[in-house]
């Protein structure tokens, strides 16, 4: 059984089929560690669902062997699930200064902070935790601090890339660690876990430095406009260029959305962010300054509807109006599922007069993610032995196993899974070996895990045809049951009532009927009554209007 | 006021928000003409809706005016409103025959063919309508037989572009008359109604046989491979040349999806497609072939849920199986909206093993719409005095005036046009006046029309958090009200119920209590008691729950 025992399983827990883009987990022995721990936003057809989690309950049930939680960056999809996962254990959490200090800000908005020691991780520190040694490695990406990691292990080593591109001008620190990946994959690297996000983008992800330059331009080019710029809250180094070009243009600067102000102002505590006094001021000043004194920064990139760029452009913010005079950045790509929305704002702000500057019309804005030359470069530096695509959907991790195959790396030394699967690596092979509980959690307000696939599937109905709710008390009597009160039709989401009257006198007439066909017919069992209205009503509102409301027979017996 | 009715009045009905995409009108004194007459398909937030028809409500109250319904091509932005409008008046319609052969179809499966008159006009006609000359001018696009318009009014000359490309080497018949519209433009145009949809796009629009041509190497490197090609039903040019190269690489055809049938065997019926005999087989005959005998062409190109290749995809069609020997050729783009379901194809396409080639990775599509140097050169050859950009949303509209102004065009004369706006051309100017009742109107089932913003908001909130039904029978009392009978309390699309009893038992205890806290208080007013027990409910779900489902409040009284 010791033999048994020596292996190294390497696994991926819930999300949205996009193994490890939420969390990753590796297991020898008594001891575990988590790579990340982050949310997934709903799916289309998730209705009302707010946010997607994942299934915690084998890190539950190994409480005991988990040595550390590690979190690459500070983005939601690889911190979100820490405060839902806390609610079950405490754990200690790693992560470089910045990652903390936002997981920091999270805890303390739910009440968490006790159940987690957190413990900063400089980039080129490691740390020793069970029989685990953890090393984090600077790379560049779309949030300032992003770490890859590399863990020594019994089985040998294993490097998980994080989200990173291959920055060689970052806006602050350091440029990535190129040359410790290059050092480690020659000592040799069992397995790379590497993102796949922009696997399918030829060429070479631009610097972030050019979208500043682009900044630079259009702040040239705009004496005369106030300028509107929106992005992720997160994208500190964004932030910091278009700071450094207001100081340059002698603009302030405004801070529009609760996550906009929140980040800058805890990047700023931490360091990540220089704003010199005086730069920025709050919305009241703002009525101080003309319109080409100002630049506003803002959250709503995604045409997100609560966001503050949003409510702009419908007209509906308190605080800002949108006029003709605004020249307005939209400094972001759409993700996949937010194009219509992102186009109605940029069609609002259009009417309103406004200039709108967004992707495809100038560069401004530049991924965060390696495409497949920055792909191929790590592949070259690390060499690892096996290679498990992590980060993105089904095709994604198919082209990059494609990626390495081309390379040179044997094809079947490369693991797609599926959430869940279990890699286990030996001292000598590697291969797919069960599985652990995984899945998806959805939260919906307090609940978590308490909307399932039936919930969903009436929400779907009912979204898409509305509910008639019919009401009758009956007393039973010798020959079946007599109607005492109603029948009562209620009906929403279906039709508009007031045009529809006769609709409505007609599903109280077949509700009558059916109870006095089924008098003296058959027993008096409720269920039996409230089938044959269902089925009754049904027919007759399909009938009518080829629609298929949820129907409600409610039987009072009295 | 006889100088007060020499005015062209020119404006569109419906859809959203894309002026001109569904339907506009022509009108001088008692003659109005009707350009196309096209559906557009439910937003996001149009739940359960079927599909978005224009408010015909002015041609009605004009139809004696209507001198008849010109169609440019057979796309259902463009057509698929024909029996909606029909429904209510009887019209001459003219098109082309592939148009019209199309519509008839329409018409026969709607019961309506009775209520037209379709006149076929070839490219290069003109007819006279009332006090309109109307002429069709080829033009190419991704559906054979498509046309511009020139209406020769007595405000002088109008030009609608219809939906077009400038393909020099169409597939069949001649190119797109540009000839034709450099003569009129010579002459004069008043007005020029141009499409929009691709300004956006930098360049020129490639030909279709640039298609074919990538076909034919999918075919050469794929000779132990089935190949199954998903595209639009209405691309007769692009059907036509698979065939070739099915001809040419002697293999059988098998069409998949109902639609893609059905447009084969009209555009066959009519001529637009060149079958030869035994080439196309059905689905029973497939079994007799090798996969590397067979290429499948099918619908399913967006995604479709209902599509034929969605259903292959997700292993549920009872015919096609999916396999590792298969070779997977979407040939089109996502529309705006479709890109998660066409991705969600695509993986399980991949997952199946087989090999997928779509958008970005061959050139196995080209847009039917012209890009902005497409668009100069219409512009250069039409030399309109004013333009008013139609098909597009805002921003293409937008964009495209600025195109316009810069080729010369003074700003004033472009009109970008809401929906039901009016734009009058007299001898001397040309000015919005006024507007003409018009707007989308929504159909869902049988039902137009019934469902509007109210019914909407409903399906909206009942899709987010579910409903809440609590049901009681009362009798009244000297003091209030007595239980007689529940509450009971139902639940759909809140909470999964078997695990949340309590939470049920809490919401009858509610109830109970709201109804004795009543008791003596105030007025038996069932309005009274039903909105206390809703907040009562309310107040106490979202403590429990932070949901809001919709509370109902069934009193029967007795």
């Amino acid at each position: 059984m010791a033999a048994g025992k020596k292996k190294l399983r390497v696994f991926g827990l819930g999300g949205l089929g996009e193994i490890g883009k939420n969390i990753s987990v590796l297991e020898y022995g008594n001891d575990l560690i988590v790579i990340d721990c982050g949310v997934a936003f709903p799916q289309d057809e998730m209705l009302g669902i707010d946010l997607v989690i994942p299934d915690f309950s084998y890190l539950v049930a190994n409480h005991h062997k988990i040595r550390g939680i590690f979190l690459t960056h500070a983005h939601e999809d690889h911190i979100g699930s820490v405060p839902y996962l806390l609610r079950e254990l405490s754990a200690r959490i790693f992560g470089t200064r910045l990652t903390l200090g936002l997981v920091g800000n999270k805890l303390k908005e739910h009440g968490l902070s006790a159940q987690a020691e957190l413990t900063v991780l400089n980039p080129g520190q490691s740390v020793q935790v069970g029989c685990f040694e953890v090393e984090f490695i600077r790379v560049t990406h779309s949030v300032a601090d992003s770490v890859a990691i590399a863990i020594n292990t019994p089985m040998g080593r294993v490097i998980h890339s994080g989200d990173f591109k291959v920055d060689f001008t970052p806006i602050q620190g350091e440029p990535m660690d190129l040359q410790r990946l290059a050092v480690l994959g020659d000592k040799g690297v069992r397995l790379f876990m590497c993102e796949s996000t922009n696997v399918l983008a030829k060429g070479y992800t631009m610097s972030e430095r050019t979208v500043g330059r682009m900044f630079e331009q259009v702040f040239e080019e705009s004496p005369g406009q106030r300028l509107m710029i929106a992005m992720f809250s997160s994208n500190i180094d964004r932030i910091q260029q278009v700071l450094t070009s207001c100081i340059r243009h002698k603009r302030k600067v405004l801070f529009m959305g609760r996550s906009m102000i929140t980040a800058a102002k805890t990047a700023a505590e931490l360091g990540y962010l220089d704003i010199p006094k005086g730069l920025v001021i709050d919305v009241n000043e703002a009525r101080n300054y003309t319109p080409q004194q100002l630049c506003i920064i803002t959250t709503g990139s995604q045409g997100e509807q609560m966001a503050a760029l949003s409510r702009m452009a419908a007209s509906d913010h308190r605080q800002i109006v949108v006029t003709p005079s605004d020249k307005i950045i939209i400094s972001a790509s759409p993700i996949p599922g937010n194009e219509k929305m992102i186009s109605r704002v940029i069609n609002d702000l259009l009417k309103l007069g406004a200039e709108v500057i967004y992707e495809g019309m100038m560069e401004v804005h530049v991924s965060g993610h390696a495409k497949e030359e920055e792909l191929k470069l790590m592949h070259a530096l690390v060499r690892p032995q096996y290679l498990m695509p992590v980060h993105g959907e089904y095709r994604h991790l198919k082209h990059h196993k494609d990626l390495a195959v081309s390379m040179g790396m044997p094809k079947e030394n490369v693991f797609l899974m599926d959430i869940g699967q279990v890699l286990e690596i030996t001292a000598g092979d590697a291969k797919l070996n069960g599985t652990v509980p995984s899945g998806q959690l959805l939260v919906d307000g307090l609940g978590i895990g308490d909307v399932g696939n039936v919930v969903l599937r009436d929400r779907k109905h009912l979204s898409e045809d509305g509910l008639i709710i019919a009401a009758v008390g009956i007393a039973a009597d010798g020959d079946g049951c007599q109607i005492i009160s109603g029948p009562d039709i209620i009906s929403r989401g279906f039709v508009f009532v007031r045009e529809n009257d006769d609709l409505m006198q007609g599903a109280r007439s077949v509700v009558i009927e059916s109870l006095l066909d089924i008098r003296g017919k058959q027993s008096q069992d409720t269920q039996f009554i409230k089938t044959r209205i269902r089925d009754d009503l049904k027919e007759f509102i399909w009938q009518r209007t080829k629609r298929n409301p949820m129907i409600f027979p409610v039987l009072l017996e009295v």
